[in-house]
C-alpha cells in the first residue's frame, strides 16, 4: 500500500492523502467498534463507496490530545457531543466522522465516538485556505448536541484508540514525501536534461550530479524507512489480537521515525529542489512551486517536529533507561 | 539606508524591494552616464519621482550575464535594440529602463543602454504570477526595434558595469531577510506569549527558547553582514573616482556573502518559523505564510546559491592562491 | 549479522570492523575464486580462524578503481604484482591479502588477485596514525614481485568485482553507525539523569528531550536503511547464480545509501553529542572524545561524500531517465 | 586586535588563545580593581611580561555562575578562599589568577578575587588530556585556605564582572574560528591544486569549487560578526565610564552572537575540510585533523550552543517583547 501510496503522490499528494485517509477510521472501528457498528458503517462504506474521517484537533489543544474540550453526555441511551474542531481533513464529504471527546462528567474519561456526517447539529463553519495539499479539502467542525446511540463509542481509553490509530495516519503522511521527491527528482532531470550552463548541459554538471545522488538517497532512505514502519504495523494487525496489540503499544516508534523524518528529509529535497529552476522556480506558473508546497505539510501537521521528538523520547525504551 | 530598507521589509519586503530598488539604476547612469544623459534622466526622477528598474535575465541565458542574446545595432546617430527579457522587477511603472545588450556586430562587446519606458517597440508580454513578494511586479518583456540616441548606452564594458550595480541590489536583497526575520521572532514571541503547552506558556518552554535565541543570533549575523557590506560599498562611492574604483572592483565578496548568506539564514528562520503556529501556520489565513514566501526570494534571485558560490571562488582572493 | 556488528560497535567500533571485515574476502573468493582455490584458503580460514583483506586505495588513484596503478604480469605460470597500496586495513594480520590490479600488459584490464600474506616481496611500509577506529589497524603496503600461481586470479573483470564485494563493505561500515550512536545515546541518558541544570534534573529538560527524540529517530532510519541494504544483498546471494546476479548489479543503491546516510546521520548524532557533556566532552578523557571520533570514519572511508553521490548518480536507474 | 589574532589562530590557535587570554582579566582588574592593586599587578606584567586567568568553571555548576561552590570568608584583613576549579585555562603558568567565588556567610554574594599564583594552598591537581587547543594548557585546581588582602576582592557583584568579561573572550574565542577556517581553506586550495580527479585537477571540479565558496562566503561573515563584536565592545570601552557601562550591559548580544555563530560555522567549515583529504584526512599525519580538534573548541567552551543560545533568550531585548 505503501508504494501505490507514493504512486500517487507523485501525481497528486492532496488526492492520495483524501484517497487513504479513510483507512485510519475503518481500522479503528474494526478493531475497537462493536461488532454491529463495523457492520454496518464498513458495511456501507465497502458496498457505497465514501470516506470516513476522524476530528481531533482544537484550537486551544493544538496537538496535545489530552487537553480535548469538546465533551460526551450520555442522555438516556444516546450520547450527545459538544464541541468545536479546529482542523478537519475531508469532513464534508465523509460518510461518518471518528469525533475525539472527553467525558463531560469525568474529564480523565476520553473517548472516539462515530457520528455519521448526516446528524444534527454539526457545522461545518468554514473551509481553511491552505497553503498546499489543495487536493483534500481542510474544515473547521462546530458539534452543537450531536446526538447518537451509546454503542457509538468505540471500545477503550479515547487517547490510547487515537495514538493507535494514528500510527497508520503517520505512516501515510510520511509515504507522501517519497512520492513528491521522486517527482521532483524526475522534474530536476526533466529539466537539467534540456539547459545549457556554462556551455555545457546541466545534466553533465558536477554540482547537479551531487544534489541529484543527494536526493536519490534520501529517497531510498525515506521509502525502507516508511516500508519498515508498514511492516512493523502490518506484523501487530496479523498478531492474534490485534485490537489488545496496538492498544498497548500505542504510538509505535517507526511511524513516529518515519513521519518526523520524512518531514525533515523532503523537506530538504524540496529546498534543493526549489533552487533548482531559478527565477522560473518562484513562480506559481511553475509545478516545482506546488510540490514544495504539498511537501511542507509532512513536517507539520499531526505533531510537528517538537511534539513527534517528544513522544518518540517519551515510550518506553527510553524511558527504562531514564528510570534506571 | 540599510536599516530603514530592514524597517520597511518588516512591514512588507515586495514593498520594500519596489521602493528602493531604482537606486541600482540611479547609481548606474550617474556613475557611467554621460553628463547630460544623467542630468537629464535622473532629475527628472528627482523632480517628479518614479521608478528606474535594469532588464538583465533572459530565458536561455539565465543568470549568465555573458549568454546575453538581446543586441544592440548602430542605426546612424541611435542604437536600436532586440530581445527577449525573461524577468525583470518593475518594468511597467518605470520611467526609464537600462538593458543589458550586446553588440549586433561584434558578440563579445557587451553595453548597458537606457531606454525611456516610452519608447516604441517596448512590449510587455505578460505578468509574472510569483510565489511571493507580490508587493513588487515582475514582468516578461519584448523588446522590437526600440531606437534610443546613441549616447544613451552607458561608458564600458556592459558586464562589468552590471557586475559593480548588482553590488548594490545583492545588498538589498540580503537586507530584505533582516526585516522579514525579524517580523517572524515578534510573530513567534507574540504567539508564544498566548499559547498553552503542557501546563505552562510556550514562551517559557525551554525548547522555545532555545529557538529564539538561535533566530536573534541569525538575526544579528545578519545584520552585521549587511552593514559590512553596505560599509564596503559606500567607501568606494565615496572614493576619489567611485566610477574607476566599481568597475575595477566588479563583484565585491562582502555583497556576494551578504546575499548568500541572508539566503541560507533567513531560509532557516523561515523554516523554524513556519514551524512554530502548527496547523494554523500551514493556512494562508496566517502571516507566517507570507513571510515565508517572501523569504525564499533571497535565496532565489540574482544568482541562486550555485551562481554566488562560484562567482565568489572566482574572484580574485581565491585565484592569486588557486594560481600559485 | 548486521545486528550484531551493531552491538559490537557498540563497544568498540574498530573491533568490530576488524572482526567482519573478512566477509568482504571471503564472499569474493567463494563466488568469483576457482574451487581448488576457495577451498584450500578458504577451508583453512575455516578451520584455523585468520583474516583476510582486500588492497584497493592508492595514493594517485584515491578512490577512483579505474586509476589502479598496480600491475599484475604473466609470468609463466605465475602472476607477478608491482605496486603500493595506500591505506589498507588489517593487511598485517591477514591470512591472505585480495589485491587490485591491472594488467601490465593492457592498461584496461582490470583483476582481483589472490596473494597470501607470506609471499614475498610483501612489505609493510608503515602502520598510519590514524585519528579513530585505532580497534583496526591501517596500512601503507609495498608490492614488489609478489609471483602467485596464474589461478589466483578472481575470474572477471577487477572492477565489477570489486564494486559487487563492496556492498557488503558498505552496509558493514554503516552500520558501525548504528552501534556508536546507541552507545553515544545511551551515554547521554545515563549523563543526564544525574546532571542537574537550573535547579532540574538535565533528563527532564525540553531541550535535552528534543534532541534525545532526534538522536533515536536517527538511530531508528540508520538501522531500517542497513537492514534493507543487508536484505538486498542477501537476496542476491540466494539467488540461483549468486556470482552472475552480483557481477551483473554491481554497486547496489541500497548499500550506496545506507553508508552515505549513516555517515551524515551518524555524523549529526555524534556532533549532538560531543555538545552534551561540556568541557569534560572535549577532553581525551571522556569517552564521548573516542566515539565521535570513530563515529566521523563512516563518511570519510571507502568513498567520502563526493564520491558516493556521483556513484549513486551514476547508476542505471537515473541513467535512464538521463538518456531520456 | 580581532586580526591579528585571526592571523595567529592561522598558525596555532592554542598559542593564540594563550597569547590573548590574560586581557579578559587584565581589563576586569583595571575596571574593577582598586587602584592599587591595578597598579601592583598590572604594573608587574606590564614590566615583566606573564599571564592572568580566570578561574569559574565548576565540576557540579558547569557554565551556571550563580552555582560555584567555592567561597571566600573574610578573616581579619584577609579574604580566604576554599573551592575547587575544574576546567582552568593555562593556570599554572599565570601570575595571578582571577578566582569566581560566593561569600561562605551569604551564598547570594558572590565576587571575583585576585590570588597570586605562588599564594599558598593552591594545588594544581591536574592538568587534562585535552583533544585540542593543545597549545594552551586547561587545569583542574584546589583551592585550601588560600588567604589574600581584602582588597583583592574585585568591585561589584562578581556574576556581573564576569558577564562583563567573557564579552572579550567569548570574542577571542569566536575569532579563533576565523583563522583556523582560513587555514583550511588554503590547505584545501593547496591540495586540489595538485589532485587529480576524474581526469582534471581538483581545483578545476565544479563541486570542489562549490565548496570553497560557501566556506570563503562562511569565513567574510564571521570576520565580519568579530568586528562587530570587537568594535561593540571597545564602544563601550571607550566611553566615559566604561565600568559602569560594561557592568551595566553585562553579556552582549554581538559577543554571544559572534561566539555562536562561529561555533557553528566554523564546525561547518571543519566538517566540509575534513572530508576534502580522503582517507589520509582521518589520520593524525594530516594537519587537517589537527584543525579540525581545534576548531571544536569554540562552540563546546565558555558555554555550549544550549547555554548561549538561552543568553540570548534571556537578554533584556526580547524579555522587553516577553512581558508585553
Amino acid at each position: 500500500m505503501s508504494t501505490s501510496f507514493s504512486e500517487l503522490s507523485y501525481a497528486d499528494a492532496g488526492f492520495a492523502f483524501t484517497s487513504f485517509l479513510s483507512i485510519l477510521g475503518t481500522t479503528m472501528v474494526k478493531l475497537f467498534g462493536e461488532e454491529s457498528l463495523a457492520a454496518e458503517y464498513l458495511g456501507e462504506m465497502r458496498d457505497s463507496g465514501g470516506f470516513c474521517v476522524i476530528l481531533v484537533s482544537e484550537e486551544g489543544a493544538g496537538s496535545e490530545l489530552g487537553r480535548t474540550e469538546t465533551t460526551y453526555a450520555q442522555k438516556g441511551e444516546n450520547l450527545v457531543l459538544n464541541g468545536d474542531k479546529y482542523f478537519s481533513t475531508n469532513t464534508d464529504a465523509a460518510g461518518f466522522l471518528l469525533i475525539a471527546a472527553r467525558s463531560a462528567d469525568d474529564p480523565s474519561a476520553h473517548s472516539v465516538v462515530l457520528v455519521p456526517r448526516g446528524t444534527k447539529g454539526i457545522d461545518i463553519v468554514k473551509r481553511w485556505d491552505m497553503h498546499g495539499m489543495r487536493g483534500s479539502g481542510t474544515y473547521q467542525v462546530r458539534l452543537r448536541d450531536c446526538a447518537v446511540p451509546a454503542h457509538h463509542a468505540l471500545a477503550g481509553n479515547g487517547l490510547r484508540i487515537l495514538e493507535a490509530g494514528l500510527n497508520a495516519s503517520r505512516t501515510l503522511i510520511a509515504a507522501t514525501a517519497i512520492g513528491v521527491s521522486r517527482r521532483i527528482r524526475d522534474l530536476s532531470m526533466e529539466y537539467a536534461a534540456g539547459k545549457q550552463v556554462k556551455g555545457a548541459r546541466l545534466i553533465d554538471n558536477a554540482v547537479f550530479a551531487s544534489k541529484l545522488g543527494q536526493i536519490e538517497m534520501l529517497i531510498d532512505v525515506m521509502r525502507n524507512q516508511c516500508l519498515a514502519a508498514a511492516a512493523h504495523y502490518d506484523a501487530l494487525l496479523a498478531s492474534e489480537n490485534p485490537a489488545a496489540s496496538l492498544y498497548r503499544t500505542g504510538a509505535m516508534r517507526p511511524a513516529l521515525a518515519a513521519k518526523m523524518y520524512c518531514g525533515q528529509a523532503g523537506w530538504s529535497v524540496a529546498t534543493i529542489g526549489s533552487e533548482m529552476f531559478g527565477g522560473l522556480g518562484y513562480t506559481n506558473e511553475h509545478l516545482i512551486t506546488k510540490l514544495v508546497r504539498d511537501l511542507r505539510y509532512v513536517g507539520l501537521v499531526e505533531g510537528g517536529g517538537d511534539v513527534v521528538r517528544d513522544l518518540i523520547f517519551s515510550r518506553g525504551d527510553l524511558l527504562c533507561l531514564r528510570r534506571s
